[in-house]
Order: structure tokens, then sequence, then C-alpha cells
């Protein structure tokens, strides 16, 4: 069989951080060799959406490999950490947003930003989420995280100046669509600002707000 | 061929409103003729969705017929009105989602009901709507109409008592699927008393509204 | 980590009940937590779709907490029970409807509502829905409850005079769509009085069931 | 270029009825040389969604081509009509169905089938189905018209013993996705003895109508 | 608790064959108390989608009660077999459909009907169907399963003169979207005769087929 | 503003032909102007999808300039034809799906390959297919045009041994869905040898059909 | 009739900009009334989407009023425009996608971005995009437009440093979906630091570029 | 109960190669029982999607059988393995994408055909896929699999004069919908020679790149 991972080392150089671990659907054993091939390269190996049974197989390869169970997030250092600037904030609408809000929140203070977290404060308290604001509006970039109807990245988005990367989660049920339902909320706001990243995909959200983050503390 | 039509004149009795006309979908010549017999019977034609051409056929039969062209609202007299009580409160989030909330507001007014409006407040701006919160409290029941994203019965909901009929409009592009995604979004609202009709079905929450507040005004 | 939940205690204050737990996508230990912050302030706590571990995990903690299999409430109260008042009608199509259908009655019954059940009155056999329409006519709101084509709610609203709360069920296979079909014949019935919650919403449809009766006996 | 036609002559014996041409997306040349060669081969041309303009074209060349526009069907006979023999009941829900209901009720007839039509007796109105059910139950098959929610297939064919053929409509809006939700109620209906076919295709109704029909008064 | 199944006891009066149970969804408890009271009422206790436990418990309770794995259908029998008349065909397009195709087949047999079985015969190998014309030209309906791209039912239909009832299975991946793809392939055939009932309903298929059936041989 | 067109003029070296100009959407002078350009250049203007008013005004600026009102393609010649080697078979099951079946056999036949038609040969009428295997055996890649039920190419593919490039058309109605019921039923055939391109492409079909045709008799 | 536009006069003051006019689904009148408590406000009205008839109708009451028609931005100035500064990369894969391209460039003008337009580099030939990665990569955002396949944000991502903020076009046909086709393919890219808007949300994408350039050059 | 399989075996004499068998879907005693009369029919018996637990049975009973894990492909060989001639190209964009690639390749392999692997070379980062363009323009066909936004089809077409059989395979999360995302992509690519086959079809792909390669190795 052809090798079946072509690691892409110039991307810290190109990009400004290195190449990240997509751990679902990866077998054990593959991912076993893509973090060492990673360490062994002197870099960082990042993964994301890893099982508890990854972690423990890395963990047996790598004991210093950290593992939150939250944000399912791996992280094997070869590297020293990024000194943290700036400010990101990180709300979510409800207790079940909760591992793709961490995952966002980790990500971007993996790579080296400040980050607030403002947990629960959907739109059906409002006075929740209008308590935050001055903190909202201190920080370079706010990921915001919702299922159900989705609406708090546009409530958010429409008190602030900055940019606001909405991310839709698969929480919900009947008509929220597997997540579907808080994605096209989030398209179709009338709150200027707002982007959207795919359902669940709380690195991606953190990644782009560290990039904001970058660009604001330069 | 048979007839096409087969009025419902005992709908009255059984549940305390005459029949409505769907205009939509009708010959000019058809809909003449079912005004015709509404009027012959002694009950009010109440026409739901009519085209100015349809009005003004009508019209011709029956100048004293009354045609709105924002609610695209046809009614032709053979009672008089009912009195009105109680208050329904119609509130829309922008300016494009107008006719849809004057077919509502009108429904409910005929079918006898006080009706206060509130236009224009969508979350963009939210201190618009937190400013007619006041207003929208004192009502026995609120239609909330919204297109695009569609989150304002939701926030709405969250600070309220009574219930709140969530109109999907078709206002949008895109991602808005023709109303599809605010439908989505106020099914999925995790504010409680939020209940959804059918895209652009103003028709359907005036009627639904002036159901509740007879029930409360009774 | 940031604090998980962030309990909205004004709701009783201003919506008139107390805020409720979704159970669902919760850990065991953040549920047990949840509970604990509401009875330590005094509140019922109400939660809707419980997993039997879940309601285990926290009857250990709270033994007079009391779980309900079919419509999966878990219930534990702080405050004497609501005087139940007016008349709410729950009627279902099939047996596999009835956990939905049990959790409207409950809620609805919890919040302070009489409620009669009328339980496989599927439109295939017609006479059956035609026998309880009396009853179905005393009462103030009534919620309907089918999977499969959805049918019920627009024939029961054809022939009564108070509003009808559809809820569709993801009951059914194939073309059902996990209740997507239902939801859809439910949106776009052409009998007045129907507004429709999410799939399986019986906690919705029970929570507006008796905003409207309360309404009604003011 | 190729010929664009190919009659499928055998299409009698192999069948029981000859070749039906469905006018829609062709040119008006095109039409006129189709009804030519079926005339010329002693064929009956029976076409279904013929525009004003097709049928003109092709009276110009055939006067003796018969035309009804509410139905659509463009007919120039080049046999003896056939007995009429049986009996086939053709119902739809609303007036707006009329156009999908004609097709299907002209095909039985043109097949050889007596026909009943029963129109406008939506179930927002149930007595007036109810009062129809003798006749309903007199018929070999009932092509049963509806569109919105579409639910009066199921509520006939629980009411009768033989088949039910349910074409939904592309009468509505919204929510009504252009025919899908009505197409979606008849696929789950829970009353045995539903079969369904295309959005708008009254022609393939009134055609397995025939064939049961024919099969019943062999 | 209300009662949970409110028996259709007067449907083999009204539609010439008694309730069937769907399996699906129902409790072991409630499904032997509702084989209990069918039998209790002389009734014959017909089951569809019934899984191995239910089957078992059933059977516990009454040893007499018949189970078939690959239909799953569990027939307890209170009165004697009807006898069998006419013709019915059963075709499947492969080897995985048969859980549907028997599910046809049974449903028909025990209604009345004498089946005839043609299965793996899909249009890849086209010669495997054509050899089949002659028997499939027999029966008085077909019933034509198919998975996959369901072409099945539209090229028999094309070859024959009876009513061809399509059922789509959920067989495939991918863009087969649970049965979705066959089902629009069904309803959009060309070849007039052909109707469709919802994703794997070879219940609902087999009983239509036996309507008609009886029809043709009365 | 920014240049609009970017002619990508090392095509022909990189692919084999020349790049082909999609006139959707493009203004009348845009248009214009990019043929001027490929002219110049010594490059041959193939154009598809051109509407009757863009091809006059290339006309006006080229009288030279061929349009084709069928396939809508407009051919700017700035070299010799190709000449035409082995064989390409186009084929299409209706009348309807002309334009696309013409679309794709004057693509292949600019490029390069003998084709041949084979036009309205659906499956409905199966002897007409079937009588043109020999000619369809003939050739090195087949073009299999078909919209409704889409099942042409799976049946054609079961019989012959060369490639079948499936072109689903929006000729249809209702489940169509503007050819997406097409589309799903290609996708999902189980006869192996089908590959597909997007709705309506004939220009996509005749472009790989004679790429394969170069491959054959390179 | 309640008012139909409550402006958010604060929002310079909240948001750092103004708000803007949704031009479509406004009529003329209202849109005129519009222009013209902006103007008395002191206020730039700035609007999108605006058809050339209420362009005109501005124009006619402010002749002053500018309108583009390839962007379709009138723009109404009450302030001097502000200075630029930074950069913004607007790129688009073809000709067709110019109008979004446009709004997108012309609305971060307008904002205070300095603005590269780089127009059809679409991946068919990927050389043209090459050739402009260093003008791309010295922007502080880009914003990549794409209809058809919306491959264009991925493959720059994958090269640059900076937000990409991708607009999915609805140009295309067929499986395109009206732009839901490019939607997902922008939803799922597997290169980091991409966010999406609303299909052809050309406005939207620049308001949030010029955000990330504001943060960037402060 | 009727025959449950019906063998193909003409299909190697009509086709160029012998029926497959789609493993998933059937009972393990079914798939012994073919392999079974496969072998006793002298053809090779070559099995896709075979779960480990029918590969166990089926080596039970045939222990020479071979099953590769990875592309779940078991083959049970009665004729000697067919030369290797040609060249096709098998790339895949992520590691997760391997069980498909390796599906197309083994396919591909086994019917005759040499092939070359190109694995991990999304587009993410572009240096791996152009390093690898001459191997990939030296093959007579091209399959392209990928998941996520599925880019990958489309850029290598527009660098390659070959067919590209492009897979869509169901990796991915949230708005990748399992598969349908990158399927829509692959069918709207811009870059001509891109066709489809369905989602994880590598199968399918490794056929269809096998009958081009045997074209062109004629």
């Amino acid at each position: 069989m052809s090798d079946f991972a072509n690691l892409d080392l110039e991307r810290r150089a190109r990009r400004g951080a290195a190449e990240t671990v997509f751990c679902a659907g990866k077998s054990t054993a593959q991912l076993v060799e893509i973090y060492r091939r990673f360490h062994a390269a002197g870099e960082d190996a990042f993964g994301t959406r890893a099982r508890p049974e990854q972690a423990a197989a890395v963990q047996e390869a790598f004991p210093e490999a950290a593992y939150d169970a939250t944000s399912r997030i791996l992280l094997l250092r070869a590297r020293p950490p990024r000194p943290q600037t700036g400010l990101v904030a990180v709300c979510c609408a409800g207790t079940s947003d909760l591992p793709v809000a961490e995952e966002a929140a980790a990500t971007a203070e993996f790579l080296g930003a400040n980050v607030e977290r403002h947990y629960d404060i959907g739109i059906a308290g409002l006075q929740r989420l209008l308590s935050r604001l001055p903190r909202l509006r201190a920080a370079n970039a706010i990921v915001a995280v919702a299922g159900m109807e989705g609406a708090l990245p546009g409530v958010v988005a429409g008190q602030v100046e900055v940019p606001v990367i909405a991310v839709p989660t698969s929480v919900g049920y009947g008509a929220n669509l597997q997540g579907l339902a808080p994605l096209l909320t989030m398209l179709n706001t009338c709150a200027e600002g707002v982007s959207v990243v795919n359902i669940d995909n709380g690195y991606g959200a953190g990644y782009l707000a560290w990039q904001i983050n970058r660009l604001a503390t330069r």
C-alpha cells in the first residue's frame, strides 16, 4: 500500500501555524505514527476530535501528551508555548455547546491569544448577555457558539464593533436537522460582521479568531 | 364539469368565524362567483392574497368591496363589523415584512381584536425592541413576523408572559431558502411560548391571535 | 474553565414560570449540579428528556426527585404544586406517539392546568376522533400530537373553536424523514387555528397550552 | 440532426392503450408533426399539458382537434371513442386543485371509464366529505387530489374498500415546497390502500384508475 | 395515564380487512396487550415490523403465534385463513430487497391472494427480467420492489397491462439517501400505471395489490 | 474597475483543447469582447448556452460566427476544423431532452469525434432501445441523456462494454425537482461503467466522451 | 397604518459604521422616504441591491446620489468620504461573479479600506491564481467570491496567512442549487482561516473585510 | 420462499467483466451460498463492502478467499489473474479517504490495470499535489477521491488531459451532509473532464477507470 500520510511541514512558514491533525476517521495506529512524525520533525502535534481511546494510545507512546476530554484536543508539544497576546472572547448559548466552545477557546490559546469565556448566555434570558457586553467589546474577535435556533451571534454582532465568528452546533433535535437550522440562521443574520464556519467547527473558529487577533496586535 | 366550489356555510356556527377565501390560484370568474355566493348567503366574504386584478373584478361586481394593496385583503361585508376587544400586538423585524404583518393585523381586527403594530424592530438594533416591551407585555397574544434569520420571535418570547405566534417570511436571499431558514429558526427557539405558522401566513397568525385574545376576554 | 451554567433565576418573575432544564446533552455531573443549584435557590427543577441514568444520578443526590419513564420528565420540587385550573386536552394519533403526548400533558399539569388525554385517535378510524369531539370542545387549548402523515391537528381544528397546538413526532419511517413529513403537513394545514412546535417537542406544546389556558381562566 | 421523435406504435397491443403525448417542453413545430404522425397511423393523439398556443397550432392543422383549457388536454381522434364502463370517482380538496382533478377525470373517461367528480371537499369542513361517502364507495377506484397539507386521500381511504390514488398538487405556498409537503403526507398515510403519483400528475392517476376499473369490469 | 390503545374493531366491516398492528415503536408490554385484545375479540392479529424480541414475548403468551424473520410478520390467528384467489406478482431488483418483498408477498397471501415471487431481476441484467414477462403479465397486480436507482417498476410497467405498485427500499448508500433516490425515480417514471408507496413499505404494497386483485376476481 | 476576464490561452497546450466560453450570466458587451480576444489570439471561440440575442450581437461583430438554436452553441472559428475520428454515441430518452443531447453531440464533433445520435429511446418502450444496441456497442463512449426518472443510462450500461456518461436533464415536473431526481437515479445505478455530470451539462458529457474516444483512437 | 421604518441612528456610535439600506423588497416610495430621513439626519445613505428604477427615483429626489449598475450600490452622501487605509483584496473565480465581487469591493472602499481586485482567477487555470499570490499575501483580509463548485477560497487560504472571507454566488445551474453547492464547499474546506457569508452577500463580506482591516491598521 | 439470488453468468461475455457481489445487506448464509455458486461456475467471486464477519464465514468455507480490511474486498479466485496493462492513477485528499481509494485501486488492479497511488495530497497544501502532476499525466485515467469540500478532482482535471473520475466520500461532519457537499462540488466543477460516481463508490470508479484504460491500451 502507498504511504497513507503526507505531512505538510512547510505550513508554519507559509501560513504562520503548523498543520493540525484531524483525529476523526483515523485508525489508532495511523494516529500514533502521525504524532511520531510531527514530534520527530520538532513540530507540535495538535489534534482535534480525539476520542479517549485514541488519546490513550498516543499517551502510551508519549506520556507527556495532554488530552482534554471536553474539547477533545490532544496536544504533544515539541516547542515552547507561544506567548498569548490581545484578547479573543468565546461565548456560547447553552451548557450543551461547551465542547465546541472549549475547542475554539483552546485552539486560540494554543496559537497565542488571550481568551475570555462567557458561557450559557443564550437569548432566552437576554440580561445574561447584556451584562457581558463590556467584556465582549474589549475583544479583538468574538467567537459565538450556538445550537438550537442559533440567534446568539446576530444579537451579539448588533452590539459590538469587532468581527463575530459564528459556530452553529448540532445541539438540538427535530427541525434542528443536526445543526443545519442554526447554520442557516447565522448565514442569514442581518447584523453585519458575522461570518460562519462549519457546524461544530470550534477549531476553525478559534483559528480564525487568532488570525484576526494577531493582525490587531501586530 | 362538476361544480367547482362547495361553500362551508356552517363554519361560523362550528368554529366562531365564517369561511375565508384563499384567492390565490382561483380564476377571476370563479372568485367573483364565490363572492356572490357568500354575499347572497348574508355572509362576509373575506379574501386573502387577492391580486389587484382580482380585486378590480370583484369591485366591478360589488363596488362596496374594500381592497388593501399592502395586506392584499379583499373584503365584501354583508354583516356589521364585530366589536374589537382585548389586545393583540403585531410586530415585525423589517420594512420588507410589512405585507405579512399587515395581513395578520387586518385579520385580527376583522375578527374582533384591538391591534397594536410595532414594525421594523429587528434584533440588529436591540434597543428598538426593548423600548416596546411594555406595550408588548400588555397584549394577550403577540404576532412576531420576521424574514432573514427569524430571531425576533424567540427574543420577544423570552421577555413576555403571553403566547408568541411566529410568522417566518420569504424576505431574504440565498441561504434564506424562500423562508425556510427563519421557519427553522422559529421552530428551534429555546424560548418557551413560541409556535409557528407557515411562511408568509399572516392570515393564520392573525386568526390564532384572535382566538387566544377571545379566550382571554371572554 | 469558565462556569458552564448560568441560571436565569429571574425567569419566574419575568415569564410566569421558572427556567426548565433540557437534560439532553448534559453530563451527569453537570445535571446533578444544576439540580442542586435550583434546589438551593428554592426553585423547582423541572427537567425534560432525562435518560434513566441521568435520573438515577439525580435521585441518588435527591431521593425525592420523581422520574416518569414515559415522558422522561425528572422533577425535583422545592415549592408546593400549583393549583390546576381550566382545561387542556392532549390527543395523539397512535400508541407510538405516547412519550411526546405525555411530555405535553405532564408539562401542562405541572404548570397548573387540568389535562384530559385522548390517545390513539388517528384519522384512519375517523369515528374514534369524532366520538371525542364534545370533550375536545370543552378545552381552552388542544395539543394534537401525530407522526406519520400528521393529519390529526388539521382535522381536529376544523371541528373546534379553540387553538390547536400541533406537535409532529418522529414516529414513522422512510419518507417520514424523522418527522419532517408531519411537520410540513401541519404547517400547511388549511384549517385555521393550528400552530406548530418542533418535532417531538411535547414540552413546548404543553407550556403553550398552559399559557393559553391561563389567559382563559384569569 | 437525427430524427427527434420515435413513436411507439405497438404500445396499444402491448399495454392496452396507445402512447400519450406529453406536450410540455416540445416546440410547436415538433408537436404538430407528432400529431400528424399519430393521425397518419390511424391512432388517437391524446396530449397532456398543452399550452393554448400549442393547441392553436395543432387546431390550425387539424380543426377537429379538441382542447380543454382547464385540463389542458388536446385530443385529435382517429378512432371512435371507447365505451365507458364501471365507475371511477375523482375528488379534490379545493377549487385550486381543479386543473389536476380534471386532467385525471378526462383521462379516465377517454380511456373508457365512467367518472363521477366530487370537488372542494377538503378536510377543513369534514361534513362535505362525509356526505359523499356513499358515492365514493360505489366506485372501483378513487382518485383523490389535494394540495396544501394533502390529508384528503388518507381520510378517504380510511372509509372505503377500494384503492385510492393520491395526487399531490403544487397548490399552496411557503412550506408547501411546490407540492413536496402533500406528497410526503400521502406517502406516510397510515390508511392502507393509498398509493401516490407525481405532483400534479392527474394524467397518471386517471390512467391507473382506468386500469383498475378495467380489471374490475372485465 | 389514559389508555394507550384504541382498537378499531369495525374496520373489517368498513374496509374489508381488519386493523393491522405496526409493531415498531411499541413496548413489548404494549404489544402483548394489543395481541391479547385482538385475540379476545376473535380477530386475527397481523403485525408488521416485529423485532425478534417482540415476537418472542408474544409467542410466550400465545405459543401458536407465527413469526417469519425475513418479512418480520408476527401473526396470531383467531379465524380460519382466507381462500387465495387471482394472482399477484411480487418482484424485486436485488437480494437485499428481500425483507420488503417478502412483507408484500406475505401480506397479500394473508389477505387472500395467490402470489408469485420473481426475485433478483434488476435491470443491470435485463434478460433476467425479460424472461419473466409472461408470468408478470398473468397477474392482476404487480408489486415491484427496488432500492439503489429504483428503475425496475418503470421498466416492468412499460411491458404489461396491469397496475404496478412500486416500493422503493432503503438499500444503497451515499446519494441513495436512505431510499429517497429510488422513491423519486419511481414517482417520475414516464411509464403509465405506476404508483408508489412509502420507502420499505412492503405491507402497504401487498395490501393494495390484494385490493386490486380482489376487484379483478369478484 | 479591474479587468473582468482573464483568458487561459495556455489551455490547449496543457489540456489538449482550448478554453470554452460559458455564455450564461455574461453581458452582451462582455461576450463580444471575449470573442474578440479569442479571435485575435488565433483561437476558436466555442461558446455554450448562448441566448439568441447574445448570438446576434456576436454575429454582428463577426458575421462568420455560427449559432445553432437547439444546442445553443455559438462558434467563431479561427482555426481549421479538427478531423473526426473514432465513434461516440449520444442517446436520449425523450424529445424534450434534445437541447442537451445536441449540446453533447456538437461538442464532441467540434473537438474531433465522429458522433451517432439515437434519440427518443426511453425505457417506456424498451424495444426502441434494444434495437439500437449494435450501434451503441460500436462506440468508444456513450453519452446517455435523460430527464424524468433517468433510468436510461443504467439500462444501456448493463448491455455494453464501454463507459456511459450519464446526463440528467431538468425535463419533468413535481418530484423531478429540476433534474435532481434523474441525477440521483444515475448516481445510484447498479450497472457499472456509469458516471455522471451536472444536470443539463451536455457540454461536459461531450467533452468527456471526446477524451475517452481520443484515448481509444490514439 | 403604523410607521414602516424605524431608523437606527445610534448605530455609528455603537458599531463604527452607520445603518445600511437593503433596497430589495422595498417600494420606491418607501425607499425615497428612507433616503430622505438619512439625509436629513446628516448621515450617508448607502443602499445595496438597488434596482435601476429604484435608483432613478432616488436620483430624481437627490440628483447627487450615485448609482453603480454592476454592484447595484446607491449612495447618497451627507458626510465627507472616509480616508482609505490598509489593504483588502477581493478576488473572484469567473466573470459572472463580478456583481458580487464589486459589491464587496465598493463596500470596503466606502467604509475606508484600500481595495485591490483580482478577477477571473478560478481554479481551472491554476496559474492565474498562483501569479497573484504575492499581492494577495499583502492584504490584511481577502474576500474570495466563487459560484459553481466554489473551490477558490479554500485554495487561496491554503497559501496565505490572513483571513479569507468566502462568498458563494448563485452562478451555475443544475446541482449548483442556486449557490447551495459552493456554500457547502466553502463551509467544508479543510484550509483554516476561511469563514463564509450568505450566498451573493458581497456587502457582508466587504463589511467584515473592512472590520478586520481596521483592526490591523489601528 | 422463492430463490433469493439470480446470478448473471453471461455478464463476462456481454460486458467484459463478471458480476460483482455487493456484500452489504446480505446475510452471512446468503453470502456463502453466492460465493459457492460463483466458484462452482468457474467464475471469480469479487465482493465489495464485506464486513469482517462476512469475510470470516466465507473464508471458513473457502480458506483460499482473500480479504483486505482497508478496502473491504473479499476475493475468491476461480481463474488466473488478468495481466495488468496501461496505467490508472488513484489519488485522494486525506488519510481518512483511504478505504475508498483502496477500493478503487484494488478494483482496477483486479480487472487488469496497473495502478499508481497518490494519497493525502489535498488542496490545503497545494505543493503536494503539484509535485505529483508528472505521474498523474502519465495515466490513462485518474480516480480522484475526496471528502470534506471535495475540491481535489477539479484542481487535478484543470492540469491534465485525461478523464478524472471523481469520488466524493462521506469523510467530514456538519455541513458535509454525509458526502453530499463534496458530491455537489464535484458535479459543479468548471474543469472539463470530470465525471462523478456515488459517494464512497470506490468500486465504481475503479471499474470505470479500468474501462477507459482498456480502451486506451487495446
